[in-house]
């Protein structure tokens, strides 16, 4: 595989550090703190890890590793702001999500042959894909540890 | 080169979209909103851009890229937390480093051949990275863009 392999495994240890730092931040909060908004009027905690989750969950078909387990979290974390929607997912919904999606990513992402990292995802159309072929699933990789990243920045400040 | 310098440009990609980024949301504020924080009690964003321009004025002797150019913000913006020190750099000052800094990174990636991402870092030693390959410029690239990401998270809270 030469370095080829070496890249892809350095990308996946980037996601891996930010999966397990979201872990850390959002796994221990009661279900009291989980309801902290970051900051006054901004997104409360549990919308930023049910939208993350979403976002995650939208992976799975994008670098085709299998269809969405949680596609009804887009109407509470994705497509509406936080505090519109009065029925959400529970704290404890959110957490076993998150969970199974990451899950289900590694094992993907464990399957997939290092090559097809460069092929393009889902979203792109071979016509387009062919004039830009940096809309690939690597890049897809490293646009969502820096969405993840992102969002994990704000979610420290809603912490005491 | 085959795919390897694709994946260097996929993570050079990425970077520069946080940059980017970067510049449109500190470069357009006014000098009374530069020191808003982004939350009560936390960080101004002048500090924030401040802190970033630190962390990657120091990629360039950790990418062998050459000598750092402001050293000197190491103390108003990483040792030590905002609002303890009397006398920091200026909007205007932390602006023209910021762009100097990140212009320098700017062509040393473009000097850098793509084979040398995959070697050490400066703060390793040969010996641990003899352990440790993952410990290579590739990785430091991924991981400020990361980092970069993370406070941008935190920077648009302070935007109005």
């Amino acid at each position: 595989m030469g370095n080829e392999g070496f890249y892809v495994a350095l990308g996946l240890k980037a996601w891996n550090a930010q999966i397990d730092r979201a872990d850390k931040i959002f796994g221990g909060l009661s279900s009291e703190e989980i309801l902290r908004e970051v900051a006054p009027g901004r997104n409360r905690l549990l919308y930023l890890w049910g939208h993350l989750t979403a976002v995650h969950d939208a992976m799975l078909p994008l670098l085709s590793l299998g269809g969405r387990l949680h596609p009804e979290f887009d109407v509470a974390f994705v497509s509406n702001p936080d505090k519109s929607q009065a029925d959400i997912p529970s704290y404890e919904q959110v957490r076993r999500a998150w969970n199974a999606v990451n899950a289900e990513l590694r094992k993907g992402f464990e399957r997939m042959p290092w090559s097809d990292w460069v092929q393009r995802h889902s979203a792109v159309s071979e016509e387009d894909f062919a004039k830009d072929a940096s809309r690939n699933r690597f890049a897809i990789l490293l646009s969502r540890t820096n969405h993840l990243s992102y969002h994990l920045g704000q979610a420290v400040l809603g912490l005491k």
